[in-house]
């Protein structure tokens, strides 16, 4: 075997980077949905795809696949059987599917002991102390994810319907967002029975935006979601020393946010989760197996 | 016109009450589903039958329906224009569609002052003061009914959550709950995907039994509930000395819960929400017509 791959595969796209026994990436690859959950000969599809676009990219035939072994770090992985299925019909050499958060732990910090907190439209934790692998939450916005971007543009058509019953007080923010139902309060529970999560998370950037007016509603909402990440941090207790990278779209958003337990720890991420796997695969099948 | 009825129709089913122009009632009658969000023409049918078998219950026949005038007080009537619609395709000789919480208000506080806290799967809360009807909540579940059924199962599946992940403390009623899904997160979230509000609804009596045990979770969910309850009763301002109803079947939970504000003002209902419908029949159409 010459070669190992690294595969990010979620809902919306899957990428692979082919590297050397070394780790180094000499080629790239991407395509569409891999979605363990919903379609599994789909995802295998896509992850094949990608997987035989990286070593095109690297000037390599499709047919060094069953030569390759790979980390697949796959969203849903954590559910059910669905990681042993898809590992069950992959076509390289060897495969190890772990969770999307595991190479993103992995990317991030690398090897060694760390932590990420993953604040997109859903929000996810992870931690590595020795030999432990630690996740909280990630249990998506109806039930779980708090101070995610879903779970703040869900207060906040919460806050405005409160706000048009006049039980809490209207701020410029719950007005703004009441026009643009049309002031109708029967529109926005409308929006509802069909939102998805990211739906939601599109209403995140305009309560940040009024945080820096000094909107009341914006302030409550923000302060809420700060609370449940640092609940959330807290639990996964990072050691005095070990990285904390925070990733997802709200990162920079709640960085200087984080009280003084935290900001000594905060790092940038050293590689994206893509990274993250071809690094594991490195590790785990090429020169640096331990 | 010698008769007038009340209906009292929703998503489960549909009762009516024929009374003299006095607003005695002589039959009742009772059919299935009145939907008018999702099934106009259905919800058309389940009221003539009622509405008939109410007519069959006084020993009359169906020719007497045209010379009826009824007050109808219909689930979703306060969305879009569902009420004018089926108003224009009913059999009556003059029909009023009003919402089931208005009717609820005539039922239990009667023609004059007064205010309801509808308090079950859902919230909501109506009061009377002069001419001003004022309502307030009945939002559903996901941006709304705080203080709910729905919404205290919710919140129970979301302590548990937090509570296997250790971010809040675990007690026996989050180890309970966790045990009904074989002590695994994941069929806690895989029930939300498809649970309905009165799905969550079913946790309620569960969580006020953990209350009486003085478990944490639970005392903290019911307070979480009863401050929602009490910020919409203080946004509808209930006067002195006029009466307050709590209606649903939390109603008696949440009773001796309120603030000496509003305990005064507490009194059993007058009538149910169908003779409310049946009252309001009478004013409009019948003897005491003003």
């Amino acid at each position: 075997m010459a070669f190992v791959i690294g595969i990010d595969g979620g809902g919306t796209s899957c990428r692979a980077a082919l590297a050397g026994l070394d780790g180094k990436v000499i080629g790239r690859g991407a395509s569409g949905s891999a979605n363990i959950r919903t379609d599994l000969s789909g995802a295998r599809a896509s992850i094949v795809k990608a997987a035989e676009l990286a070593l095109a990219d690297a000037g390599l035939g499709p047919e060094l696949l069953p030569q390759t072994s790979g980390v697949l770090g796959l969203a849903g992985a954590n559910v059910g059987t669905y990681a042993q299925q898809v590992e069950a019909i992959l076509p390289f050499a060897a495969s190890r599917v772990v969770t999307d958060a595991l190479i993103a732990l992995e990317g991030a910090v690398g090897s060694g002991d760390g932590a990420i907190a993953i604040l997109g439209t859903g929000t996810a934790y992870m931690s590595r102390k020795g030999t432990e692998v630690r996740s909280i939450g990630g249990w998506g916005f109806i039930i779980g994810d708090q101070g995610s971007g879903a779970r703040i543009g869900r207060d906040l058509l919460e806050e405005t319907l409160l706000a048009h019953d006049g039980v809490v007080a209207a701020t410029p923010l719950t007005d703004a967002v009441l026009a643009i139902y049309r002031n109708d309060p029967r529109d926005v529970v409308e929006f509802t029975t069909s939102a998805k999560p990211g739906d939601y998370g599109g209403f995140a950037p305009m309560v940040f935006d009024h945080v820096g007016k000094g909107d009341e509603t914006a302030l409550r909402i923000i302060e809420r979601a700060r609370q449940a990440i640092e609940a959330s941090l807290a639990a996964l207790d990072p050691a005095p020393g070990t990285p904390l990278c925070l990733l997802g779209g709200m990162a920079q958003l709640f960085a200087p946010r984080l009280s003084k337990r935290y900001q000594p720890l905060l790092r940038p991420p050293l590689h994206d989760a893509l990274g993250g796997a071809v690094s594991m695969a490195a590790r785990l099948f090429g020169e640096r197996q331990s």
